[in-house]
């Protein structure tokens, strides 16, 4: 597509599917269902066929490298092939909130890109621009900027000083790329806090967890964050993951993703997207 | 040996070796000296060799993961085999700089402490105490946690709020762990901070990059940072791995860590270690 950005790319697919549904895949060893052995190759499989069953409802997928890395270069193998396996016109994130500096920050950024071809990568802001522009140098995908996580502990640092950390993560690092490629992370779990982020940063992405387990709605989301774009992909991770502990675990995870969707759908229609 | 810990083994060695030498292994492609390929297999060849060439002059090694990554899974394995080969009686500290919460923050302390068998791991502090404690939970390992770092962007967000962001990080964390397993990534460029820091955490190890290249000295590091225990692991990435850029690298390398080595038996000689 001649001139397309990271961010036309996922509005377009956003209004075409009326979805803005992230799969996260976290294969909890200790929760696999019956019949998948809780190894590297079961893991595999296992993210495979809750891709394949949820393709129709989501827009992303967004793989977790811890799960995979405690299997070692095995699990890192296993990630390259769900990655090459994502459903066509699905942007895989890689979520593995990296934070370093300079060249080492573009071997990261090579790692993610160019080895393992993710359409975004998780970033932490701790060492500031440094640590962030070797990223959106790749402009065409996505650096996702930590920002207001869903996490309990998100108090210890994020909120100190004045404006709070995540505030002034979210000003300053405007100028690192542009609403085309930089999206940022905020929880559902503080809708007042996603809210004010959003008048902060009118055009970009969100990327928010919390939604389900961690207590947060879709609607809720919706009414915090929306913008003219959507703006917003929200993730669901153990909600869809784990939706049966049974041999039905990808016929459940379909079933989860499509009520999900189906509230979205609802969004988008009354929203005019 | 009984009852020790993280910290009185890499005591034992500094004393030992009348050495806080810790060699960087950020292997970058464009920089393989003659006779090694910019390939994953030449890649691992030049950090074994670099390793052996140095292990009489440092007692720890720290190979970054963003060196290796760029390469898939392969370049997971050739640091697995690398790891591996680590001499006798040093620390690997893998310079991971991850930043996760709960399970998913287990998940990576598996994959460093357990799958790849390193005594240390880099941590970023953003997320709070959920992305740090399940790491000190390890407590025959080392967490070594980001700080103040050594990097021009450092000002961007370390420096943030009153009072600044590193210092309410290494004040606020010393309850998730003990200054036998917690250390800070401390950073030479800036001694003043150096020696604040250290005013905060009298009893804990820092890992302090930003010597050779960066500008700072080994003495300036020791003035500002010295206690009891020595109490810093200076680390040296590109002035060792880089010291030639012809076949006589490995040579090379072992003549700059000795030069290092031999800053620094001065130092533990004035200072009684």
């Amino acid at each position: 597509m001649l001139n397309s950005t990271p961010k036309s790319r996922l509005v377009q697919a956003i209004r075409s599917k009326q979805s803005f549904l992230c799969v996260g895949l976290d294969p909890v060893p200790e929760r696999m269902p019956e019949g998948i052995e809780p190894t590297v190759d079961g893991m595999e499989r296992f993210c495979l066929e809750v891709m394949r069953a949820t393709a129709d409802h989501a827009v992303a997928f967004k793989p977790n490298l811890a799960f995979f890395e405690q299997y070692g270069s095995a699990g890192w193998a296993a990630l390259e092939r769900i990655v090459a396996a994502a459903p066509e016109g699905c942007l895989v994130i890689a979520d593995a909130k990296r934070g370093d500096i300079g060249s080492t920050a573009t071997c990261y950024a090579r790692a993610f890109f160019d080895s393992l071809n993710a359409g975004g990568v998780t970033v932490a802001p701790y060492m500031g621009a440094d640590s962030v522009t070797p990223f959106t140098a790749f402009e065409d995908r996505w650096t996702v900027l930590l920002a207001l996580t869903s996490n309990p502990s998100a108090d210890d640092f994020e909120f100190h000083g004045e404006p709070p950390l995540h505030e002034h993560v979210v000003v300053t690092s405007q100028s690192w790329g542009t609403s085309d490629n930089l999206m940022y992370v905020v929880g559902a779990t503080r809708p007042e806090g996603l809210r004010h982020v959003r008048s902060l940063a009118p055009e970009h992405f969100f990327l928010v967890p919390g939604v389900g387990a961690q207590g947060g709605t879709v609607r809720e989301v919706a009414e915090a964050g929306w913008n003219a774009d959507c703006g917003l992909l929200v993730n669901s991770s153990r909600g869809i993951l784990y939706a049966s502990s049974s041999a039905d675990f990808a016929e459940a995870a379909r079933a989860a993703a499509l009520a999900l969707h189906a509230e979205m759908r609802e969004i988008c229609q009354e929203r005019g997207l």
